[in-house]
């Protein structure tokens, strides 16, 4: 139970942390320039690099449901293990989603819709509005790249002291390009809590978020699997 | 005493760098951009990052009361020691807000108000103008974290190495969220030595940033005993 | 072959990542700011960092013809090896464009122009409008630099957890100032993929992004086997 | 000789990347935004982060005047050594101001003034407009703090991997608070590089950021040595 309550932690900080700096702090029309694309994508980074540091050790610190997916597919995390995991990250982003909406209540001015909790989208209306082709090539090459990255960098022959740190810089790195396109998901669960909240198009677009994600997430393992994962060091 | 002098000058980095940072270069209206809400995040988070590996060694580089309450509550610091630390604490933080002072005297329009020195607060006239209930929520989910992060990666499967890095990011990632609702404190010190100078409603709304963290860090000190001290590492 | 497969992923990735990050979130018209400079910046750079510590095991990590062929002055590469990675860098880099000209092309409004992939340049009409001399210069100088942190770092006597972490910031440093200048290259592959594609002045202004980083990886390659690869540590 | 050069390429990185940056990409009239006093701060301190694992295990990585006399008071340097590495400083600053003040020749409009290579400096007309106590009372803090930064972090109980950021970082916290006072120094020769060339008031104002970093530098060497350096870990 304590790895799954990891995972919820891990998720909840999340989804609270990239989202909440997001939706608080990214334009800022009192007092100091908001943080911009360039802060939220190192909002929703370093939670990755923090959280590998302290609920690495207990859970692995997936917090995204691509990533225990494609865990499983190659044979490195149980079944019932996935299910559990996916559960508990749903459930944490739900609760940063629901907590980050009681925070933005006590804002002067505060209007719920479908992106008031950071959810992910696309198209008319939806920042760089980008259409339906680019958003999927998009989230499915992201995951791809993330999941490569992190099969690389725990394997046998990775730094174990480095792995958590570049892989929280990977997902500044995905975050860096894909804002305008799709908000950046990568991770069903990061969708899943604010469209849950939102409703609406966040929930109609949510689909996405779900199948890209696992679609690159799966193709990183078969590349890992099929060829990686036996080459041995150059040096 | 050495510990002590160590708290006192690491409190008195991170109120100076931190403040500093933010009264000083946060906007700037001459010249390049000003740093704004993201440079400002990453003045108080690296200062506890740099302040990690130099005083961690001697002190374990507390330089928070909250911090050094919820390690009381953990069992991992003795009580007389405690009051060293917070005391030590209080004193370096409001040296640093006079340092600043004289600093400030020295620009060419300076007007010396309750936020001129970096104060926390929240409500109308403050940044986000937030009102009570975010504020507190805020201030105590996120010493939540950051206490829940110290306790994990300072563990005896923490990775010793990274530990003061990642703490020091997850400050970054509390800021980057929190500025517009109370400046982010998460830290009575770093709030005390501004509000002491600046008098006024920095000083009567001060007892949030007391209470609050105090709060957040002792649930998690209670977290971390309950839970998950004894989690046998999965891998 | 997995070492050469690795490099035009990793190539792949410092295009995409790098040229994607500057044309879809360099400037920002809608919602927070763009990423500007700075995070452009970051976006090349901690690409190198974190493939450094993905696929550094397996191929070195070069994904930059200027690197290989410097490696091989060094006779740190065997010949036969330094074609294959650098025939490798060079499909990866021209497949990164390729996928980046698909995403733009689900942009409401693109026009593909001989800058729309982030083509390097110099010259009127290119960003800080440098001239040849500068241009040459700068990146020879840079690369040069590049090369001998490089050496340095990945020594005998270099730190080997960190060396991925010090190659990789100082591609950040590269950028942050020679954008204006060149668009900076230092890097023949990331100049070859967007002109390829975009053709026109890209194209004709390509040779000096071949050549001036080979000169400064050159120098930098005799400067460490004549000077420092004999030195005997201080401390 | 090989240490001594090593400082002199170390010196023209730390001038030749922090004010390349400042100059040629601080505010950007054409594309993306600039990277600000942000990307400025960066720019120093990751060149120091950089530089410590490069050359740091040949030459200890100074680069800096002030810190080479710091050493020098704390027993850690022999004066030959220290009258080698000034002079190399020297040389690599003027070096590094000599390649950017070519490269600026070739931009469209370029002015060759006293601030033009990036000058410290401090008065009317000079950023932020502080007077002379401001200007030295912070640059005499900010190398007390960062030199006793280095005291702990290169002590026998520092940890030698994360010694080198930790510097480094502490390097970007300084420039994040002082740019707007005196565009910060805490170096002689990084203000020497570009007053030599420029002349005028960036001349006449060079007394400052020799004495005011030496006095901070030196202060705290005593510190450390009669306070911290027989401190017994805690921990």
């Amino acid at each position: 139970m304590k790895k799954y309550l990891a995972e919820l932690i891990g998720t909840f900080s999340l989804v609270f942390l990239g989202c909440g700096a997001a939706v608080i702090s990214g334009i800022s029309s009192t007092g100091p320039l908001g943080i911009g694309l360039l802060g939220i994508s190192f909002a929703f980074g370093l939670t990755v690099v923090v959280m590998a540091y302290a609920i690495g050790p207990i859970s692995g610190c997936h917090i995204n449901p691509a990533i225990t997916i494609a865990m499983l597919v190659a044979g490195k995390i149980k079944l019932n293990d996935a299910v559990g995991y996916i559960v508990a990250q749903l459930i944490g982003a739900t609760l940063a989603s629901s907590v980050l909406y009681i925070v933005q209540s006590g804002a002067p001015v505060f209007m719920m819709n479908e992106w008031a909790l950071g959810s992910n989208g696309w198209g008319q209306g939806y920042l760089g509005a980008y259409n339906t082709e680019s958003a999927f090539i998009t989230e499915a090459v992201m995951t791809f790249l993330f999941l490569l990255v992190i099969f690389h960098t725990t394997s046998k022959w990775g730094n174990s002291t480095m792995a958590g740190l570049a892989i929280g810089l990977t997902l500044i790195l995905i975050h860096l390009v894909a804002i305008p396109v799709t908000g950046t998901s990568v991770n069903p669960a990061r969708s899943f809590g604010p469209a849950i909240l939102a409703g609406g198009k966040a929930l109609q677009q949510l689909w996405l978020f779900i199948l890209a994600p696992i679609v690159g997430g799966v193709l990183a393992a078969l590349t890992w699997k099929g060829i990686f994962e036996d080459a041995v060091p150059a040096r």
